[in-house]
């Protein structure tokens, strides 16, 4: 849209000398608001300002617990670490002039379609912050609440604080992933005309940069919360409020992370995969021409998308992972410590942000690790970029092992129970172990390297349609290994959580549920890693893109897509990662839901019973919600890439210099029609997800007033919450998977095999891939979400239904 | 495999004299061993034997109940009637010999699949029975039992007979279906040459006869058990079993009967479709000649398919569909009749009974009202044969909200709550109108005269790719109102059940599952006509089949092409009738399996709670049962039709001459590759749903003994079955309405929409109509059957989870 008039004025004259590129595709430079505050302001009295912030954080840190304060100051220096990547990726080059324009224009998409993303999305949160003021204002408050002076505006002000605090902060996490992924891109592609190894650096750095800024900004964002709260409140002095009840207020911070992570995905997926879909169905398959050539008009939009879909997306998705995760655990532990009577809570309680404090930090030492060859003036043979990452991803696991039990040792010892710490360790070498086997079958299953993939390559051989079958069959199957291991690590993790000697007042034992929880976060204890992998793959994808459209010799296509191809398999691994902590962390919000409801109804609420038919009903109600979403979701991305085909047609058609290099595609349209449908289409998929669980809830709950039957809203949205869980759990690998493995099976062919590109097998698998593309990077990773947000919204909204 | 020397050794001499058809391609008629023994008695012998039966029937029915007298006494009418049906049907002409050629070779095929595929399901059911049979005799027995005397070795015996009679009836009922069919086809073929309403007559009448036999039979089988456990064992005489209890005895049957369906249903649509995507492939994509041109060598394979996939797996379907229901409603109305102390309770339990005999007759009456013009020998123009199946429809569904107001004044009285039975016949209502709303939402969803299909078939303008995404997301929305549509009338019919004034000894209302098991009743309450318009489907396809090969003018096919076209909307609508019906029908069978786990654990077993981990990894494990069933049954029909296209693709290559009609192609050869293959690949998923509930149950039984927590296993084994039985529903409801949509879709195009036959539209359009095949004729249908077949041998086995 902005750059819609440089783009038609840019005139035809200067770039006919030139063509083979297509100069002028930029406009002004855009800052957000923010920053461009801060920039105004004096570079003394902003240092002056943020070391005052620090000061007052580390105060009232001090003031709560010293665990706080070490999570602080390992924040705090990692964030100076990432500092440090950043700048030493943009002191990189920006390459010749005609691949700093692509990337210049790549920047402008982006930026421009994540500003008008977020425009909808900040104007949809303040609406439900309003909704939530309102809700709390009105609702009934429980008796500890009333004990420790906690009123109703209180309640509903710290509600509304922290779910804005998470949107925002989820906000910035996106934002950062998109920020720097556009500037790395360019820098990458440069570096390949130098050396492999230090583009794959480059790109590992640029990831490793937003993953800390992510993964940091949800342990400081919680860790500021849960301490501003203890000591504003006035936590644990007679007469207020015990710390174990504390956790329970942070969960806004979560509904209000994965409400915009929802529609970041959403919008962010739309936007990818149906510029992907539409650019390939006519250049690829219509026309014959090469991915991301500069003919085609719709280039512009699908490296755009890489960028919003995959890094900004991915960024918000992993943020509210770690988030939601912290949170669920943090209740569990609180709730678990108070029914142990144990000595000091603040372990149990904190335990979630230690653990999240060193995956920062072995984290940081596995990017580190990866370091450029001394030759890499010279262009040295290319390695294999995936061992080189499976090495760091080694050195992470080991030392994640090492630190989590020391970590258990440190918070989770009690005189108690004295042996407890060492099955909770196990617990967290359970959730390392799940993730190890999480990221093998995914892998699996997506790499060509292995068998269901090739079988799904041969059968492309017999056609589209076979393809098609083959695909679908081989993605409902591989959900049978992951759940099963899901399963074994869910059982195991519980049973040593309740062996481990904790016991409430009357003997039993209770710590199993933490057990899962500690599980999730040994899972997750490497996230910040998992995250740059991940980060890796759109950044290498966009270099491949700029160094095509820049039209660069072969030998830098060459290391380009080498890095795009293991950018794949990290995508996928990361998809099973997600999909396997969205599972537990899911299993652990709906123990705290439960909690919760019980809490506020002043009587016991420990079971869903699914043999009453509504709760039958609420369970029916809720598989169809994803399967409903999924479609939705599926067919916002196929009705925008045919609005894509038909306007790369037009062009194709009225301009028929463009395939002789003659005339310039109107790029900026593609932009903007896709921007506008992909924002248009994710209203639809979010707002259902948001809705339908609170009408419902409320329907049951009025239809349970006027049948007497007490609690039967919050029943129905449990067993909603639960089956929606399971049933997106499958439906989610089933995406990922299926999506995955036509990707690859496509890229299996175009090695040679088969037939090689061009033949009618390669035809089918390029059918294939389409139709995976809105699987795996569209539905899938936003069912992640939807996961969670369901989870988190139905603890946050849990008043209306009683 | 028979015809095969037959057809080697039939010489081309002859043939290339009559280039346009190809003779001899049938082996010596084939007739089961109970027929062959039956036909050498002497026919009086024969009738004296028949007359003497009957007696000793209505003699025991006599001893039971007057109730029992009428539901005999109307099924041996509709019997009879059905006779008169099929006389009729075969009193027709099979038309010139090329059309019986061919019907014959059609028969052989299927009648030797039917051989091999039941031959190797009662091999497998034996040693299930045997199974059953050591489970039952090392079970404990229950209070109940032991106080009336029934002692292990007799509840093992009674099991293990309901079961071998279940799958006994539900085999025969399967043979029906296809006996009628492959006798039918021809002669529809033969009929089209004069008028479209003679042979749509007999097609519906085929169809009406099969109908009635496996409605008829699924009734009487039921009643004769019940009334031999009645007297056998002395029931309700003082000291001996109660009569509330004996419909648990019946389980077994319901458990026959679906285990046989499940694997009919697997074995032939894996056959119908594999046989129809490889000659599709082949055929129409890659050699462009029509649908079932005779030069195809899978067209054979093809036609058989239609039998055994869709008769006679249909067939076997909607009698389990129809046991299973009327089971779990006795169940039902027993424990209720047992908590309300009611006077007379074999009203409540036999009301199933008689609303299904009630189904025969109004279901005999909306057949025999769709007559021949008057007209009939002149070749009238051809009226909308949709319309007249739907005048038929109409009068069976108003009489049929008749007949069940009758029944349930006449059985559903009682002094106790005078007003109960006007709830109980309104909850029949809702049960009518969600049969209704559910016929037209498929049809609004796989008719091309709606919105979805036209939407559908616009995206196949842009490619393959797109409309793969448009179907599948089609597909998984259309999920949606027929779930609304389900728990709506579940929790309506459960408050009219619950407000219907039946109390139990303290006063709370009991009446709510019996409410839903009549609203079940009243969905099925027209499943004859629905099933015999189910079957005009194949008939009509068959015979449509016959006038390609046997090359008729262009008039006789255009009538067959209607009459096809109708019958994929009657098919596709009868899915969506049978997965409502499964729904409800497992709802009830749960209760039924919750009663009985407490009967036998002598303590109360009331809830699921899926807040337990072990209970939710059970869900989970459900869940991924009903995605890994899916993936297989669908990669059964793909790895398949894999094999068919090598083979069709081989025979066009050392053939040559078979594209100018100047060779044979080697039919035999597909119809043993699909049938070998079919019954290879249908035992992996047809054994994965047997045994997994089995082995989870009794892990789980066994973790639950070392953990010391009680009723584990079945516990878990609860969960399974909701979430598989949800999934279950959206799963089939998902695969059925995409793969209807898609095949329609490319219909619209056929008729000349979007460009029309041979454009890229329409070759998009059979890539998406190939991938629908396994989606709505294998898995879909497949699924229906696994549902109950879950309900059953969880109820069944219940023993071994305790």
């Amino acid at each position: 849209m902005m750059m819609d008039d440089d783009m038609e004025n840019g005139g035809l004259g200067p770039y006919q000398d030139r063509p083979r590129t297509f100069p002028n595709m930029r406009s002004k430079p855009y800052v957000p608001m923010i920053f461009r505050i801060l920039m105004r302001i004096n570079i003394r009295v902003l240092f002056v300002l943020l070391l005052l912030c620090l000061g007052v954080v580390f105060y009232i840190g001090a003031s709560t617990s010293p665990i706080i304060v070490f999570v602080f100051s390992v924040c705090i220096i990692t964030f100076i670490l990432s500092i440090y990547l950043c700048k030493w990726v943009l002191s990189k080059d920006e390459g010749p002039p005609e691949m700093a324009q692509i990337s210049d224009a790549i920047r402008d998409g982006a930026e421009g379609f994540f500003r008008t993303q977020y425009g909808t999305i900040s104007k949809m949160a303040c609406l439900l912050a309003l909704v939530i003021f309102c809700i709390y204002l009105f609702r009934n408050t429980t008796p500890q609440q009333e004990a420790s002076g906690i009123g109703r505006s209180n309640s509903a002000c710290i509600t509304v604080a922290a779910f804005l605090l998470g949107a925002l902060c989820s906000g910035i996490a996106g934002y950062v992933g998109m920020w720097v992924s556009v500037r790395a891109n360019v820098r990458v592609s440069s570096a390949a005309r130098r050396s492999a190894r230090e583009a794959l650096q480059i790109a590992v750095r640029a990831g490793g940069f937003s993953a800390i800024v992510v993964v940091g900004m949800a342990v400081i964002g919680i860790a500021i919360l849960y301490a501003t709260f203890y000591v504003w409140l006035g936590v644990d002095t007679p007469g207020s409020m015990k710390v174990t009840d504390l956790p329970l207020l942070l969960v806004g911070y979560g509904f209000g992370a994965s409400f915009v992570a929802l529609f970041a995905q959403l919008g962010g997926g739309i936007y990818t995969k149906a510029a992907d879909v539409g650019a390939d169905l006519v250049g690829k398959v219509e026309q014959g021409i090469p991915e991301d050539d500069p003919r085609n008009p719709a280039v512009i939009a699908d490296l755009v998308g890489d960028n919003v879909g995959d890094c900004a997306a991915r960024g918000a998705d992993l943020f509210e992972s770690i988030a939601a995760e912290i949170i669920s655990a943090m209740i569990l532990g609180g709730t678990m410590v108070q029914r142990c009577k144990l000595e000091n809570p603040s372990g149990f309680i904190l335990f979630p942000l230690v653990v999240h404090s060193f995956d920062l930090v072995i984290s940081s030492i596995g990017i580190l690790s990866i370091r450029s060859s001394r030759d890499s003036s010279v262009k040295a043979p290319i390695e294999d970029p995936m061992a080189i990452l499976q090495k760091g991803y080694s050195v992470t696991i080991v030392l994640a092992v090492l630190t989590f039990g020391a970590s258990t040792r440190w918070l989770l010892y009690t005189e108690q129970a004295p042996s407890a710490w060492l099955n909770f360790a196990l617990c967290g070498l359970v959730g390392i172990i799940t993730a190890y086997i999480f990221v093998w079958i995914t892998k699996y299953y997506t790499d060509y390297k292995h068998e269901p993939v090739r079988a799904l390559a041969l059968s492309s051989s017999t056609g589209h349609g076979t393809n098609i079958i083959a695909g679908v069959s081989l993605g409902l199957e591989s959900t049978a290994p992951p759940v099963l291991v899901i399963s074994v690590s869910i059982v195991s993790a519980y049973w040593l959580g309740q062996t481990s000697g904790l016991v409430d007042e009357s003997g039993n034992p209770i710590g199993g549920l933490f057990g899962t929880a500690v599980a999730t976060m040994g899972m997750l204890s490497t996230a910040a890693y998992v995250l740059t992998m991940d980060m890796f793959g759109p950044i290498a994808d966009n270099a491949g893109g700029i160094v095509e459209m820049s039209q660069q010799p072969e030998s830098v296509r060459e290391i380009t897509d080498v890095l795009d191809a293991v950018g794949n398999t990290t995508k996928a691994t990361t998809k099973g990662f997600a999909i396997g902590s969205a599972a537990l962390a899911s299993f652990l919000l709906f123990s705290a839901y439960m909690d919760e409801v019980a809490t506020f109804a002043q009587e016991p609420f420990k079971q869903v019973d699914i043999a009453i038919p509504e709760v039958f009903v609420g369970g029916l109600l809720g598989s169809m919600l994803i399967f409903l979403f999924s479609g939705w979701a599926c067919s916002a991305v196929g009705k925008t890439a045919q609005e894509v085909v038909n306007e790369v047609r037009r062009q194709f058609i009225e301009r028929p210099g463009i395939m002789e290099y003659k005339e310039k595609p109107d790029y900026a349209r593609c932009v903007a029609i896709v921007a506008s449908a992909s924002l248009r289409e994710m209203i639809k998929p979010g707002a259902l997800a948001i809705i339908s669980p609170l009408v419902i809830g409320l329907l049951f709950r009025i239809l349970g007033y006027y049948t007497g039957h007490a609690l039967l809203g919050a029943k129905v949205v449990a067993a909603l919450l639960m089956f929606a869980t399971v049933s997106g759990i499958l439906m989610a690998l089933f995406l990922n998977t299926a999506g995955g493995a036509w990707d690859n099976a496509k890229k299996f062919i175009e090695t040679g095999a088969l037939g090689g590109k061009g033949s009618d097998t390669h035809k089918a698998a390029v059918t294939g891939d389409t139709v995976g593309d809105p699987f795996k990077d569209t539905a899938g990773p936003s069912l992640h979400v939807l996961i969670k947000m369901l989870a988190t919204i139905t603890l946050v909204m849990a008043p209306i239904f009683l």
